[in-house]
């Protein structure tokens, strides 16, 4: 109760462009539930939108919200039904689902209406020091498996979601759309999954560097050309049309681009989100029986992202291009904003600031 | 070789609105072929397009064509290598493949881009009393099912493969969206494959007459209805929103009720054809994991449906409305163009016309 | 704590033979249970077995266990978290997961280790007046579905997970191993999800006429016939070899029989349990890709049940044939035991004893 | 036409233990096939069989048959009706099906009856200078692809149609019951479709080195261990049950071990065969929803193995551990016989030895 209590200190967002280091309580973990001491929480495009906007879409930050979600951190406390977890287990963090309904049973527990998300209004994240989450939830790292790598878990999720559900097998061509992180974990998935050749597009040069230096087969930068044009280029660079596209941008023109760009019976994956209404060649996909599909977050992906890591199958240490101590997550975020570099990391543990 | 040659009466389109019934030779079956004495062939919507229009998008009646593709007749000779097949076998013809492709190695012939299609320029179709078919695409039907069932075996083929595509499985609840043939058969199928409900709409409040007569659990009649109206208006009647949707109109507004109207983790799938670009919600399917997809005619459904016709799983007996000798093909014509009933059957065998 | 308190009079089994009726006090429920008021439960085979042999494999009756586990009921009290249940609605009760372990998260909570199942050592079934019970896993009858209906949705289920496992579709033909209630509900279900044909073989005619009633198209008596004997009057009956074939017996013959009776590209479902070691002809199905599944009770089968039950997809009330009041419950296992009829009913309510 | 005849050398099996090279006419491509100068032919196990034993099962040699079945060459002739071939192309060769019967449409064509097979009575094989085929069943091979690796495509695709019939996906774990040349092809495949980790067992110590060689995480000498104790030392390598097993040897207590050591809900693949009945533990996999998944050869497997292949994403070069000319193609057999090394490759053409 006295002087010495800089408990919690928590990043927090209080609307549109207001975002604070506060001090919160350290929460007390349900018996379900552990208490966490936070080591590594990756930015998210999500996270800078709430604190420039203090929206997205329907979710609106009406009270203040603890912001990040890519996340690893120690279990320090365990709640009284826990089994599977121990003092000091270092775990990753999977947003889960608050309810069992039909969704959660059929193992698609992402599509639950009422799904707890870190850092989505109202629900708080954890850029902070302690956070207590549903133990059911936390996932042991192995000890091969780093604190950051522990985090990237939850993009590289998105890239092993969207892969799984395109059906991506040996030997197939893929084309990306769009060379940012959510690109990037593609990439690497796709490849994980056996994918012989992957072309990614971007309009920024330093992107598709960087996506070459993950493992692009081919990299072409896109400057004025149709979305007939880009379907022919990215033909032309794999020989063949590719089985899958999978779109992180969300643009018209992209999602054109992709429904040309696809082989008949391939399928076209929808994880980039733009506008509501889009105009789109769809009869043209229809009959070449071109699947369209997006994707809600992810489900049942921190076991085998966990697996994959342990076994040094897919390696995402390079996507982390700046960190910050928690103390500096202003600066983190602004460096996120101006979109330097791929994945900043902030280290919300002050005696480890190790990856 | 004299004058008494009226041998093989076909009706051949010319270009647009030309349509004659003339004589040509009887063809010789191939090795790999048998000749068929015709029996019945039904009127699809795409023979009285090229009959109206002369083309279907990019395929173009450039000479003389026989229409018809919705067919059943008896073998009169057989191929030297045919093996499966003798003489008076009543059979329904599917149109086939021509070349073994990458795509009818796995399957999916219907995606290849040779394939073979009976009255789809440049080939022939079989609305004639003649006509030499692939004996492997020939079906032998067993004597409790009829030549007009055989040739039903067509357009019940586009609800077998939509609804297979779909996933359509026990315990559905199923939006048809139009009430045509196509939907007709839809609704069969997706009966048959255990869907506890069914909600078909249309404009026309006959054709849902029909729908409701051939098992349709409700009907809805469109009116001035948004599609977001259109989707609320489905989801009461059923309960809950539909797990499969299936678009049978090719109408903007419809797809877009389709997409609106869906259950998170469900299925649009795409059959009516409209205009090249439309405009759609993408977003609002993709972040539910609403699947979109399309079908291209069908493959591997022949047996199937023969086995359940043969077992009276379903019944599409009503589906025919009217009938005409072939003599009266053009009378026939002018029947389906006016959009009364429902499938126009020609009798081909001036022999044999019954059902 | 006065005299009249017969609150909620229980079937317990203390031992092999030791069968008792008793009062138990009326549980509580927690904030996520309800407390039911029981209407209709079935007696299974296994509640036999547990009183006969006091012991299912490694599953030990090791104190008194009520019995009980095909049952729906009357919600009484709602636990304080309960949302989706009130006072009143009536209820048909899967027995469901105790934790959520990744089986469950990926869907396929059956095949979680620590799975709640009522009446399996040590927890409690529900042949009773009062029972409480998880209500994620109560699911509301429509009015037009039955309390007895609402039992058989356990013995439904099996049918239901083992038809889907088997990928049955349309125009299947398929070979039912067996016609006891599980042989019946997978005849049932398999016709529902579109098979053409059934052939249902047991030892006993009564059951084959049975069969016979509730829908089977072809019943065979098997008598002294080798397993390849059985397999070649499948396929004579059938004009083919089956799709699928479903063992419900557990025998060594039969499932040789089902191996050899089997198409090419098909599948062998292993519903009966027999010995521990079976020796049987592995290779023949391996080189012919018969896939060879077994089931673990279901999952996700509730709802599309009730569904089914709903718009009259299926009818299962020919399967019971003996009802009696919970005071009679001895007499009713006496029944079942003897394997009179199919399914025995207990009606634990007093005051309704109907269907 | 003269003296100077050694036209089509050819290496033919006449019986048990009688092998012999002749010279055979060089034949006559049909419209639809290509002449090809074969390049390298690998010897598989059933070539050594079918020389010893003079049959494998029902399959005997009844007239002289040319082995060989794992090749690649050149073209040298195109019949009329080939398209997508031309002289020149080097192409690797896929034994095809014969007929288009009702699995080769369903894209199963691996189960056709009647299928062609190279060196499987009563059809000749490749092991010879020429040798005719199906154009659509010879692949090109990209500069970038050896004659070797064009060979080794056959071995390859059972591992590559084993683990994408056994669903191996990112991170699962897999264990491979033996070492030769079938299993490592497993490996690898099940590597290169995102396996995490890979156990491998084996009687003998030199084949594990190998596997370790080629990327097995874990292997496994097997000695005297029960089929349960060799279950336990593979969960205790792996650190849990694997999700697939894919058992080679066709050894009953391999099956067995198969069946204690797979995962609920896993998958166990029969590869290897033995004998024709065998005694296994078939609840223990029933009542855990482990499925018994067996092969027939491959298929759809040539195009992603080039694919894999030129995009460097599996490397099967050190597969190969002996070379001989043609001419010293008993020799070969014999070293082949003695099971030295792995893969036993035949250079055919005279003129280029070279990989």
């Amino acid at each position: 109760m006295a002087a010495a209590k800089p408990e919690n200190l928590s990043l927090v967002v209080h609307g549109p462009g207001d975002l604070r280091l506060e001090n919160y309580p350290i929460p007390e973990p349900g018996p379900n539930e552990v208490l966490l001491k936070m080591h590594s929480v990756g930015i998210c495009g999500s996270d800078v939108h709430y604190w420039q906007h203090g929206r997205i879409g329907d979710f609106i930050v009406q009270k203040p919200m603890v912001l990040g979600h890519e996340a690893s951190g120690t279990v320090v406390k365990v709640g009284s039904l826990v089994k599977h977890l121990q003092q000091g287990d270092r775990v990753a963090i999977e947003p889960g689902p608050r309810e069992i309904d039909e969704f959660c049973k059929i193992g698609r527990y992402n599509l639950s209406p009422t799904i707890f998300f870190c850092a989505t209004p109202p629900d708080d994240g954890n850029l902070c020091r302690f956070y207590k989450h549903d133990a059911n939830f936390c996932y042991k790292l192995p000890d091969n498996v780093t604190f950051e790598e522990g985090a990237l878990i939850e993009p590289l999720s998105v890239g092993i979601h969207t892969c799984r559900r395109a059906g991506i097998t040996l030997g197939n061509k893929v084309f990306v759309c769009g060379a940012g992180p959510i690109g990037l974990v593609n990439l690497l998935v796709a490849k994980a999954m056996g994918a012989a050749q992957v072309v990614v597009t971007d309009l920024s040069a330093s992107r598709l560097s960087k996506a070459k230096e993950v493992g692009a087969d081919f990299v072409l930068q896109i400057t004025k050309e149709s979305p007939q044009e880009i379907a022919s280029k990215v033909e032309g660079l794999l020989g063949c049309k590719p089985e899958v596209t999978i779109e992180c941008t969300g643009a018209e023109a992209a999602i054109q681009a992709g429904i040309y760009a696809t082989c008949p019976g391939g399928t076209l994956m929808l994880v980039g989100l733009g506008s509501e209404m889009v105009n789109v060649p769809l009869v043209h996909a229809a009959i070449r029986e071109v699947d369209i599909k997006g994707v809600f977050r992810y489900c049942n992906t921190w076991p085998m992202a966990i697996s994959m890591l342990a076994s040094k199958s897919v390696n995402v240490k390079s996507l982390v291009t700046h960190r910050f101590p928690l103390e500096k997550a202003l600066e983190a975020f602004e460096t996120s904003k101006k979109g330097l570099g791929l994945k900043v990391m902030i280290k919300c543990d002050p005696s480890d600031q190790n990856p």
